[in-house]
């Protein structure tokens, strides 16, 4: 099958590349349409210290239902799957990232307790937003909101613009970023005060930068909540004096549930469609790695079956 | 007064500094004991930009009734103040940290609000204690534990030994230090086992090390929490990913509430005594702030009063 590979020598697209075997439990899933996420960027400069294929976003299909697919693969029946809790088995796999092999490929595997089936009503295109949409929902399902809590979002990339239409009507919500054209993507959000120090009761960090973390600092209140949604670079120079200061609870935040993410988008609550920057053949997936680290690019698709649209639509 | 003053020549010690007066709403404390904290060691070293009188930790005395005393001097009207969260009131004085002389002086000033008076049982060399102590309880505040929690505890300074003398009987407690002659002061403690990754419920960081936070991470499992009790270094290398990828809530502590602090220490359940290493005239406080900073010293103190006892008698 048709392949992007990650190895010693770096990205390269393979045109017979084995397709995966479906282990017991598990299904053998035809990608659709797979996204291009920031981790997959940092796993092909060598995070996680992955080989083989990458990406962990898609919309599939087995048996002619189409699917999105949650990304980490337990084991069933440690003490974390016990307490349904296998996005944190040790002994996961996880797509694309963690021992098992990705969405930039023609066929993936999963455990068929994975798989969601998804409404006709959502396109492959909205779809493929499933995944990084629930980790967005994960937020919810760590810090409630009443609807009361000041709340600032730092960040304008593509998760963070998800975030910003998960919690927007869940909150009196304010974001903060540098690019102007990214943020008028954001229909009812507040984006233009400058933020004041101290004030928010949750300040939620996507960003990325090691400058996002100690702003996020910075504005949140004392005894408030800092949810950090992205993973700063590995030895930044970091001052946490203030959290114990001021008593912040800063709360890691990474995958979630899919049920939410998927009836959010289908009621159109979450509309990802202008955050698509491109659509690319997998043949051509090193070009489209490359536009995905473009300055002002949000998500590339990759699209692996025969039929591709043509080089590289730009779509806005 | 004599007084230890801090300024742009750094430390010294002077017999006619002024006593301090007391705003309305204030009281004129005469201090009888004060504790040196890591917190002074720092601020002598530059630490909050502090100049004037430093320290925290004392038993004073107000027309005849013996008294702690709470740090932060509060507004009393902002809306901090109205939530009972004057600690963290933005107009707030600090004693001896911020905008307010503190202890190392034979008279201080505080609202007489943050004055509580001691029962006689509690000697002056226990009561010293009070203010580190209910730094020690702010963690059952913030984390509240059923019993069955494991908890490790990194450090073995002075405020690690008394928060593991608060948390021992409160959770399945393991102290983790590096210094075997003061985890033997450590009564009913397990702190002998080395320490396995990712298996504790609720990881306490004080041994103020940036070493100590990255361990801290390591220890707590994924979804764990992890009480970060010490201002670690400006400026350290940190790698945050694991908090993001294993979903860690840090939860900041700084100070607590004095009841239950003042209670035990009154009932015996947490004895600092064995913790005092020396206690100097305040004329020797400069001697003193030397011996707080050698290897394997505890808590040093210091008597401002006339009547003190010989030059930095050891206590053990």
């Amino acid at each position: 099958m048709k392949a992007l590979v990650f190895g010693p020598d770096g990205l390269r697209f393979e045109r017979n590349h084995p397709e995966p075997e479906a282990a017991e439990g598990e299904a053998l899933v035809r990608v659709r349409l797979a996204g291009i996420c920031n981790t997959d960027v940092e796993i092909v400069r060598g995070y996680m210290g992955f080989a083989g294929v990458p990406g962990h976003e898609f919309v599939g299909e087995v048996d002619g239902q189409r699917v999105a697919g949650e990304i980490n693969a337990a084991c069933g029946h440690c003490s974390w799957c016990e307490r349904g809790l296998g996005r944190h088995c040790p002994n996961r796999t996880v797509l694309g990232i963690l021992g098992r092999d990705g969405t930039f490929a023609e066929y993936l595997t999963l455990p068929r307790e994975n798989l969601h089936p998804l409404p006709d009503s959502l396109d492959d295109e909205v779809a493929v937003f499933v995944e990084p949409t629930a980790a967005a929902f994960e937020i919810l399902e760590q810090v409630p909101l009443s609807g009361e809590e000041r709340v600032a979002l730092l960040g304008d990339g593509k998760l963070a613009l998800l975030i910003a239409q998960v919690l927007r009507r869940r909150c009196r919500l304010s974001v903060f970023g540098k690019h102007q054209e990214k943020l008028r993507l954001l229909r009812d959000v507040d984006w233009s005060v400058e933020p004041p120090a101290g004030q928010f009761d949750v300040v939620v960090e996507a960003t990325g930068s090691e400058r996002g973390f100690q702003q996020a600092l910075e504005l949140v209140r004392p005894r408030g909540t800092l949810v950090l949604k992205s993973t700063v670079a590995a030895g930044a120079q970091l001052n946490l004096a203030p959290i114990v200061i001021n008593e912040v609870t800063v709360v890691g935040s990474r995958c979630g549930l899919f049920e939410p993410a998927i009836a959010a988008l289908a009621s159109g609550e979450v509309d990802p469609r202008p955050l698509i920057s491109a659509v690319y053949p997998l043949e051509e997936g090193l070009a489209a790695f490359d536009r995905a680290q473009q300055p002002g690019v949000l998500k590339v698709l990759l699209k692996p079956t025969p039929g591709s649209p043509g080089r590289g639509a730009a779509r806005r």
